[in-house]
């Protein structure tokens, strides 16, 4: 059982694991090896205090060294599911289970909206888990939707058990060999089906498919856990201690609102790091 | 007119000005341009992200030379009081006025409680103020409590005015030559008066004054600005958004609140900034 399970190596994620890590607590940490994309695209940062004129590259390297050099080890899978089991929180990533007493949640915004159809048909055809979907679609024809280069080795998966894969990868690097597919360069328009999905709708095409992987690095805060609370824009609910609406879970960074900037992410999950220092006193 | 005034150089001060200073706006900032006092003395920080095991020192070196890289300047002076006049604010420091249509507290908190009687007998012989109230006490006995080396001129200037002054230096490297003085190394112990101040009682002993003098970086909060609304602790109250209840008027860092982190001070710093440039939209 760990103390604290943090979703995210983003700026939030990263305060919040070095500062429970300072306060010695079990922590596992889900997220990108390499960290936050969205700081490592960064052209040119100007207001992040004490590092003048630095480029995203550089900052996201300056976080990850940091984490690096404190001994923190990140999971390097996605966690698609939380589950509140009263005493403690359950957390599903790539089939694996784990537990936890408190979760902080930094999964940033997705500024990717989901696609139509993608909500309503998760679970009937839909999956965002290569593993523990995978074999379901053995000798069936699938959509893979992959948005980062990291996903690669999944999607690579998904392509030795299939008989045809429509591939959408999201990126401009997209390597991988398989010849079972046939690449599309292009976000489907649309998922259809009844009781499952059955179609892919392209702006100049139809895919007939069993099923249809996205494999993204985080899942929107509703479908990660069911009953957290978000406002208008989608953002998770938090007060002035990153608490969420659910006892023991706690949320930092973009994923909580605007404006979306490193030094608010750091702050909020150095206090989320703090906010659960003090629930998981009161819990001993 | 300026677009904000920012009171406090520590980490929420120094990210309030950088990032509206990026914004292009006229803001004026007061505190010390040394920065802060209780980062520099920080023997050993480790989770400030991206500068792993600094000396608070060093960190505080980095945050006031981003703030000098980026232009800003800092008025030396102290806020003593803030006044909502409508359509903005006027702050009085140092017996000069200046006019803000924003105001970002970040003074911080005061570790010291005020002295028992102080604030009963603010303007009725206590000051805050050399510069303002000095000239009331020519050829007067004062009491003069100096809580920093950087009031050592403001010290000077009233010992020059007074006929004799009990002189209390909080801090070690004190060094003011002045012959009309009794240097008291303790803090009183309570200050009393009827209508007006007459008497510092000290440990051991009581001084006759028509005056006394506490020369401190910053006030508490309410008598900063009298309708500012506070919790039991003495935190200025906020928001997400780091709005106090007086519309106009921003707060970050630790005036508002513990956790009291580098971390938190910073992000909430930022926020203030952003805070200020959408309510300055709404003006416009």
């Amino acid at each position: 059982m760990y103390d604290a399970a943090i979703i995210g190596t983003g700026p939030a994620g990263v305060s919040a694991a070095i500062n429970l890590k300072i306060h010695n607590k079990k922590i596992i940490w889900f997220g990108s090896a390499r960290g936050s994309k969205k700081v490592d695209r960064a052209e040119l940062v100007l207001n992040y205090l004490g590092l003048p004129e630095v480029t995203g590259a550089q900052l996201n390297f300056a976080f990850m060294h940091h984490a690096e050099r404190m001994g923190l080890e990140i999971c390097d899978e996605v966690v698609t599911g939380v589950y509140d089991l009263g005493e403690k929180f359950t957390l599903i990533a790539n089939d694996n289970q784990y537990d936890a007493k408190s979760v902080i949640i930094c999964t940033g915004v997705e500024t990717a909206k989901p696609i139509e159809g993608e909500l309503e048909l998760l679970g009937r055809g839909v999956s965002y888990c290569a593993t523990c979907d995978g074999n379901l679609y053995k000798g069936k024809t699938i959509g893979i939707l992959c948005t980062e280069k990291r996903f690669e080795h999944e999607l690579e998966y998904l392509c030795s058990l299939a008989k045809f894969a429509y591939v959408m990868p999201l990126y401009k690097d997209f390597d991988v060999q398989a010849t079972n597919v046939k690449i599309v360069l292009q976000k489907p328009k649309r998922l259809e089906g009844g009781l499952r999905l059955n179609k892919i709708i392209f702006k100049d095409g139809v895919a007939e498919v069993d099923g249809m992987f996205i494999l993204k690095g985080s899942v929107s805060p509703t479908t990660l856990m069911s009953g957290l609370a978000v406002n208008e824009q989608g953002h998770i609910m938090v007060n002035r201690k990153q608490a969420t609406n659910i006892s023991g879970v706690f949320a930092a960074g973009d994923c909580t609102g605007m404006p979306y900037q490193y030094a608010k992410a750091i702050g909020e999950g150095n206090v989320a790091a703090h906010s659960v220092i003090e629930f998981l006193a009161t819990k001993a």
